[in-house]
């Protein structure tokens, strides 16, 4: 059985070993695989994109633990949801957001029983006092309703979407990634009805670039260009550099795309 | 079988690669788990508190495998060690000291079997060389005994502790998390005969805060709080962002808490 | 079996994940280790030689899958290679130089079935959609026959060597280490007719430092030295601390060795 780990908790940080210190004591044949650990502090809108971009890749039933908990220790419950075949144990603040709005959870359980809990729970460390050993029980096979009561919906994040007018999409930068490309919320469906050529025209911050290619290496090095991205999103990208450092660019600008 | 690693090498660096390449070589079904290798540089101190933090989560028998190594190629020796159900191989340089300091070890053997090292071994690089194969021919079955001479104690690093007084504990920082978290040396045990409400004055840096709370969430965004962090230590924190960041306070600094 | 991951994507990076996820849901069983996800962005040389110094020490027949890609969607191919027992899936961009070098590929094959790819191919992430899917269904057993038509040769990258003279060599710093050690490309056989005391001048940027010694305790803390490092090549190194910080020395410095 897989159990994914997403948290804040920095690359390789000993918070991470906890997490995977309890889960092998529980289930010592659990694979365990880190999904990243490079959410920003306490960024719950960051790790509900990463987990809709990545959770779904995984095999049917895999478990994904994602500990991005700036309310720990307050009334926020911790939810196990069942979405698209994808099983997840997280605290209940938005992290399920955009998974959920792509498919409704066919299961939500809140996880109130305390005998599957490390006992005493730090109020500062409910990932490893409670929702580590819950995904470790889970890949033993735990019936989920054994958790606590089901309960209706997940809390939902508003999501800042990108807006369609008639030959004009305004949308923003909403993530930059490790070759510091920006990236938008701005989809391809969005384009849907935009020219293929070079008459569109996206504007950022003042820079401005004519149509949307296919791939990074299509035009010139240092050159400023718009690609449909991995993830079916709008980015922007300066060729063989990073756009965030070369243009000073960072998540919120606005983007306007017309033609 | 499975074996952590602890390193100062860096998240993802090659020579963590190296380490792996070499245990899987000799025991192809090893199961590899990535402790920390965000160590500072050659930071034993650190690399001591989180063995002691987290290494106890393990299961029973787990081997840990850590390599930080100012004294490489030097007369410090390499050893095996079993403190608590736990299995250790590491440069008898205080990386234990923190472990033993809590249970003295049962087993101590000095490693100096070269037909479980690799050939030839490089004065600069033992982990990979020395410490990674003799770690993974334990998790063969190999008897410890057949790795040298037994030794009667682990090399012990002094420790900074906090000092308890009649109604004033005097601490220090001792380490920063991946939050900005101060954290200092300051037990939950010291703060025994303390009141629980905001009549305890917490003191660092010139700064102040009053009370010891339960999490980080209780006060609003921005304000300067104390409280038990997870391993039971007094930890300073602003609620929602960075205390080092914002106070500009780093390891070493003096934290006073009086009632 | 084993697959082994190499990118540029940066530790933590959703886009490994986004990796691990596709090579899972096709191989439940497979066991992934990273190598490194810290080559610099684009960084093709730094890769190759990551892939030449830790691959070898893998167990015969594990799979490398390396996405250090910036043709990614033009016209380089993906290809499979055999080298020394190791087996490679990467783009054919200079990634095999190194290994290629030390030991001619005993198979090369172009990959182009697109039956083991993803669909739809995107075209910025062949990592994703060809090469995980690809070294998945390899793990699986698959016959690399399959993958499409053999290759007589994969590209090569001209390596800067460094040059040995009568009585001295002249070479330059081709890496950082973590530690912040300058790793050159002058090899331990060029310096087989140097002395080995202290009448061997090593010069770099202005610095000047005698000898080559065997590890970094045998001098003095805050001591500039030069010493054999575990890859066989000579770096300078600052005793407790880091040489790229203190002297300001970065990659392409040119480092002077005579005697």
């Amino acid at each position: 059985m897989l159990i994914t780990l997403t948290t804040d908790f920095g690359a390789s940080s000993p918070y991470v070993a906890a997490l995977k210190g309890v889960m092998l004591s529980i289930n010592p044949e659990v694979r365990l695989v880190d999904l990243s650990h490079a959410i920003g502090p306490q960024q719950v809108f960051q790790a509900a994109q990463v987990l809709a971009e990545t959770t779904p890749l995984f095999p049917d039933g895999t478990i994904h633990l994602a500990v991005v908990d700036p309310g720990v220790g307050t009334s926020r419950v911790v939810v196990y949801a069942e979405i698209d075949r994808q099983r997840y144990v997280c605290p209940d603040n938005g992290l399920l957001s955009r998974l959920a709005e792509q498919q409704p959870p066919s299961k939500i359980i809140c996880v109130t029983a305390k005998r599957f809990f490390r006992s005493p729970v730090a109020p500062t460390f409910h990932g490893r006092d409670i929702m580590a050993p819950v995904a470790a029980h889970l890949s033993l096979g735990l019936d989920p309703s054994e958790l606590g009561p089901p309960l209706e919906s997940v809390h939902k994040l508003e999501w800042p979407g990108a807006v369609k007018l008639a030959n004009h999409v305004h949308g923003q930068v909403v993530a930059i990634d490790s070759f510091g490309n920006l990236i938008t919320n701005i989809t391809r469906e969005q384009l849907a009805e935009a020219p293929t050529d070079t008459t569109v025209l996206v504007q950022c911050d003042g820079h401005e670039t004519c149509g949307i290619f296919a791939t990074y290496a299509e035009q010139p090095a240092m050159t400023l260009i718009a690609l449909i991205g991995s993830n079916d999103n709008v980015e922007l990208a300066i060729v063989d550099d990073s756009a965030t450092k070369m243009l000073g660019i960072g998540v919120g600008t606005p983007v306007e795309i017309c033609w």
